[in-house]
């Protein structure tokens, strides 16, 4: 607690983990590469998943869950899928005292177990289409780690989808990015772009690749979702086939698509400041700290009308605490529900009693108001609103502000490095001098925007003639 | 689907797996000890954590989530923990394409992970308690493996906590037994016994722990969720030290509890019979399903007034199908909402609409009713109640049935054979004694109840003073 946070101007990464720690969202564990979430972070993932969840059960998705181990075998049935993941995999050999037959890889993504039991609930074109989604852990070996951003294990849903043809299934992997998007913006005021990855950028396996992407205050970009059109690639590995309306044996097409706890790093980057955790209200856990300032012997003086401005607050729908612990001051309380993002904080001391105010800050400005106490209860709750659009707005601008049009390589490089964001570019469709720039710049393809303009100019990189156009940035 | 439920009285084990497997709640999958939890069962599983979830926070725990790989060297620093898990253990040797330097255990538990991130987190009384709970996958190696009763991979939710003595940590532990006994009863209508257990039936590493018991059908006892006191053991072995009011160090004293996917296992076995499955409306993630009975050409005439009923149902709160299927028979809907226990049947014709009624089935004793239309939406909200409050009250009386005092051992094993259940003794409190019960009879002692008879007779089974009643059954 109350150590210092680098600013952001100093070094972004350090301020990134300090905030992390001191806001107690998570902790380093002593498993390399893991981490651990904190009641704080968790608390977040919780709202991000309670409302996702109820999004996509309202798209007709159903829940399920299998197992955590794959059968190395399952892996190498689908070719890309496993020189895609085979570097990353943590293999179980031994179990219950015993050297395995065959090994198990701990999950990286679940295509292959779950199309193992597809192939076996799915006989006909009524059982189509069948839109799975599992909430669970999952486990990629990486080399370089960063708190919620990459991590060895993470929490995620992965979505798994079976339809009868090409245009059913494109059209639940366009819906499931639309949820995302939608989310993103409506919940946790963080505006994306989306589209489609180029060829370098698709999930090994998947026929094309929709993502989602977002822009960090350091004007690198966070993929922050992915859906996925997997063709009849995992059906026929696995020989996933249905029975058509005539009577023929056709292979599914399916989808996938997932969010996962990355998300609760995007959150932090984009909204955050040198002072500690900004969260929109609706994703927040708790929208109201109540701070009162006693004097002793008469406590009951203010904490009287704390408790009662808690309880209509409550009755309002949010969330409040009411921080009457005397064992910890006021300016330690203040520093608290600063740093960990609470949007709104009530200061009521005795002085304020006898005026019929209380002192009213906003998290996102630090704006302060003194505020009539018949007033605070709609004065608070209409802030929660205000505060939400002012964080989307602001998240918005920045975006704008650093989206660029760059025509050649020299323009594209000068941008990159000042002021960095997102370049739009007219793209000749290359995937080898896509490699030429990642090398020499470390930016790649975000996304290919659905959005295309009528002509193309040439290629910025190669002067020939475009194939469509593409935004590039450096990302994490 | 359409399979044949064995009936209880022939086969009660097949008969449980034909319920799992036709109400589609699990499958077998291809990881040999793991299964799949398919829709119908994971929105079981969700009912019952979301309102323990909720109870859960209202008692002040904090959710948090820690690493799924546990490194070997933890495992061992508990003497009793590594004895009574290793041979259960998954074990992570390969990762990133390399052999690790220590090998991971796949958590079968976590007092040992979780009590390595407490060492950092807890330093001053003012840290305490500390009642943090994660949901997550856990894994044991089991050799014989039952759908939801017994699996390698099953979900659970763990508790943890950190209080300043033993008083405050065995209010917590008892409080959790608490919650856990008044959420089988209230929403999944099973009764349980509470109690300790002996010391053969300890969790590895405590010093007690507390259960719940319930009684399936076939007589046998079912472990439903248990609540430990494990002292100071872990935390002298991780150092969970805290600075006392006075400045003193002390090590903390600890709790842990949980209660798993197993729960689905007490709850299909509790209440179901041999027409499918029978579930509670507290846990029930449909209420009513609705079956119209169509006429060609004139199926708006039913289906109109069927989704004005369904309308009114969900504004009461009630989780609501229409099946206006068409490819589907009446008939296979009336078997499919059978099987699966949705606790209440709508059938609404042609004729039904003339005569301003429908046909009201309760799937728990099959009576059916013609209700008028006009009271059909209060008539159907009422039966949830009268459905609940029968389920429990039948489940109470079977216990009832089944519990019996037993004097000698002739007699324990008589009633053990016939009819089976519950048997109260009293006990001389020998180990060795009960592990020579156990292997004659397997009948366990499940708990010592809390609730002790003020004078005791002759141990049932030496004839010599007994130390206290305890309560033996069968199994699960």
């Amino acid at each position: 607690m109350a150590e210092k946070i680098t600013p952001r101007s100093e070094d972004f990464s350090k301020w990134y983990h300090d905030i992390v720690l001191n806001a107690r969202l998570a902790d380093y564990s002593p498993v390399r590469g893991s981490m651990v979430i904190r009641p704080n972070g968790y608390a977040i993932w919780e709202k991000i998943q309670s409302n996702l969840d109820r999004i996509f059960k309202e798209t007709g998705v159903q829940n399920a869950y299998f197992p955590l181990l794959i059968p190395m075998s399952f892996i190498q049935k689908e070719a890309d899928h496993v020189e895609g993941f085979a570097p990353e995999l943590a293999i179980v050999t031994q179990a219950g005292g015993k050297e395995l037959e065959e090994p198990f890889a701990i999950r990286p993504t679940s295509e292959t177990i779950i199309n193992s039991m597809f192939s076996k609930w799915v006989q006909s074109y009524r059982d189509l289409p069948l839109v799975i989604n599992q909430w669970c852990n999952v486990m990629r070996w990486e080399m370089r780690t960063r708190l919620f951003l990459r991590t060895a294990e993470f929490l995620w849903q992965e979505g798994h989808t079976c339809h009868v043809d090409e245009a059913d299934a494109v059209k639940r992997q366009t819906q499931m990015l639309e949820v995302y998007k939608d989310f993103c913006e409506e919940f946790m005021a963080m505006p994306v772009l989306t589209g489609a990855k180029s060829e370098n950028e698709r999930f090994a396996g998947a026929v094309s690749t929709f993502a989602i992407e977002a822009l960090m205050q350091d004007r690198k970009a966070l993929q922050a979702g992915t859906s996925h059109y997997l063709g009849q690639n995992f059906a026929k590995a696995f020989e996933t086939k249905y029975q058509t309306q005539e009577g023929k044996e056709e292979f599914v097409h399916q989808t996938s698509w997932g969010v996962s706890t990355r998300l609760v790093g995007g959150l932090i980057m984009t909204h955050s400041d040198d002072r500690g955790l900004v969260v929109p209200p609706r994703i927040a856990p708790v929208h109201v700290a109540i701070v009162p300032i006693l004097r002793k012997g008469k406590e009951e003086d203010v904490l009287g009308p704390c408790r009662k401005i808690a309880a209509e607050l409550k009755k309002k729908g949010l969330s409040v605490i009411l921080d009457d612990d005397d064992k910890k001051s006021p300016g330690w309380k203040f520093y608290e529900y600063e740093v960990t993002g609470v949007p709104v904080r009530i200061e009521l001391g005795p002085r304020d009693i006898e005026n019929n105010q209380a002192v009213v800050t906003r998290r996102d400005t630090s704006e302060k108001a003194q505020v009539s106490l018949d007033q605070l209860v709609d004065e608070v709750v209409s802030l929660q609103d205000q505060i939400q659009s002012a964080l989307l707005k602001k998240a918005k601008a920045f975006i704008a502000e650093h989206s660029f049009t760059v025509k050649s390589y020299d323009e594209f490089k000068e941008k990159l490095d000042n002021p960095g964001g997102f370049l739009y570019v007219d793209w000749c469709g290359d995937s080898q001098l896509e490699n030429v720039i990642k090398e020499e710049t470390k930016a790649t393809i975000r996304v290919i925007p659905f959005d295309q303009p009528k002509e193309l100019g040439p290629c910025f990189y190669t002067g020939k003639p475009a194939k469509y156009r593409a935004v590039f940035a450096r990302s994490y």
